[in-house]
């Protein structure tokens, strides 16, 4: 398994690179490409001044604008990088600037959704490939990122129908570039498959954390002080960026509430074990889940050092 | 905050000690006992005869049997680091072997059945005071133990009414000179606390990674591909030690209950949210957690590093 980016590129794989968002992950995504000499240039683009600003302080681009239409404008590849819920109205921002053969991309983690809003906007002859890295952290912004984000990690390439082929092979070359594994799903089942390893993980997790905060028998200062019994663990993922998280709810209702579903059905058997004092059924599944984490664990998704490797003192 | 354990003592703080059960929390308590020379000798004593000899291998005692009488004998302090479901039966055993003025602790997530399971089988003139080192990795067994495990950590001491004050002075010294901060409380506060600390955060671990590997739409290859976006985190908890966690569950039944009560209630409020598009509310609440986090971050009870600290690679 590779643990570092390739070396400089000779020839870059598409000329002009527009990243429209420019947060945790579309700073990663200009790190590593400017790393590996990905792209000819690369011009990005963001709503927002501060971030326009610390973008240029940065250097993580060849040019900066507040101009979709412009960030647009001669791209061969454009890489949407903003929450779920605006994915819309940003590419038809854009549209205008999009020449023929161009290709549209985007980073969200709902797949569906994004195929539904973006896809009535582009030209014809623009090339829609949607993409979801599976990777990131809990924080956000342009200073978050970091040019190995993606190394290792899977990316889910989901072209509609019908796509043209060498849109999503150039996709595909992009992300494996970045050190990612590709993988080519449906939107549909992209949006199942998340809804379990990703959105509802990150529901019950914002929902204790509300829970612990809204007790009254036990303090907040209490729920702070005894955290590393495992209350702290679920904190990082609830700390993750709000609009983005509200986004993902709101555009894969289905697959979440049925995912959710079933979370709630075997929590209710969880909860009558222990009522009734079921200490077999308790023990059987606490055993099963251990091979879960093994095989996460060999396919190196994850770390093999206790407590993910926390920072520890030495004696 | 110290970084590290303090300085090999002139005296030890007890003269014989005695280890119950040397799995993770027992052998990192002898692990950094005889690192700063915090007891005269130390006896072990296990259940199993290959931890016996690990134990012996691992050199982490003066002495290690299998006998709970013999390791009782003479010993000023006991700490019983066995599953909670077992404690009673180990308190029985080992009480013909206890001197009078001994000092009996646990290491338990449950306070109030230890103190109802241990307390009938102690002789008179022996003091019990429960104790519970909120500190643990997913590993178990006497490799997996290090000696600053409970350094910064909190140690809540839960003595019953009318306990002997120098005795809870001895154990709330033991800990403090393993690094430990220590709280007193009631054994009841104390499992309320916990429920919604730890054992709740366990219950909906290990009960997401069980939902996870019984579905049909998603196959297991998937959900462990795809880990990165959340669900692996979970799994660390859901790797924890089985038999520990159904006594804890079995042992502390009303508090869980209750809790797991008020964690069902939010999210079926946050369920419906969903259902019915309220982006409002979930913005809120994910808005909200941030805010614990960086309280449980400030009190040096988690790293501020991304992703916990989990071992990246460089560009």
């Amino acid at each position: 398994m590779p643990d570092r980016l390739g070396p400089k590129r000779q020839v870059p794989l598409v000329e002009r690179l527009a990243l429209v968002g420019i947060g945790l992950i579309g700073s990663s995504i200009a790190r590593a490409v400017r790393h590996i000499g990905l792209a000819g240039s690369v011009v990005a683009a963001d709503a927002s001044p501060e971030v326009r600003r610390r973008v240029e302080e940065l250097g993580l681009a060849d040019a900066v604008t507040g101009d979709l239409e412009e960030a647009a404008r001669d791209a061969d590849l454009v890489i949407l990088c903003v929450p779920v819920g605006v994915c819309g109205e940003v590419a038809a921002a854009m549209a205008p600037g999009l020449k023929a053969g161009a290709i549209v991309s985007d980073v969200g983690s709902v797949k569906g959704a994004v195929v539904a809003q973006v896809a009535p906007h582009l030209p014809a002859g623009v090339h829609l490939v949607p993409a979801h890295p599976v990777a990131g952290t809990e924080h956000s912004g342009p200073d978050a990122g970091f040019p190995t984000l993606f190394l290792n990690r899977w990316c889910i390439v989901t072209p509609p129908n019908g796509t043209d082929a060498a849109a999503v092979a150039t996709v595909r070359a992009f992300w494996e570039a970045l050190g990612s594994n590709v993988e080519i799903m449906t939107p549909q089942h992209h949006d199942l498959v998340l809804a379990i390893t990703s959105h509802v993980p990150h529901l019950i997790a914002y929902n204790i954390v509300g829970t612990a905060a809204d007790l009254e028998k036990v303090t907040q200062s209490e729920v702070i002080k005894f955290s590393a019994g495992g209350f702290r663990d679920f904190t990082r993922i609830a700390a993750s960026d709000p609009t983005m998280w509200r986004d993902v709810f709101l555009n894969n209702k289905e697959a979440v509430l049925e995912m959710l579903g079933r979370f709630n059905e075997d929590l209710a058997a969880l909860q009558r074990a222990i009522r009734w004092g079921d200490g077999e059924a308790l023990f059987d599944l606490f055993t099963r889940t251990r091979a879960i984490r093994r095989g996460i664990i060999d396919l190196g998704q994850e770390t093999a050092e206790p407590d993910f490797g926390r920072p520890r003192a030495s004696s």
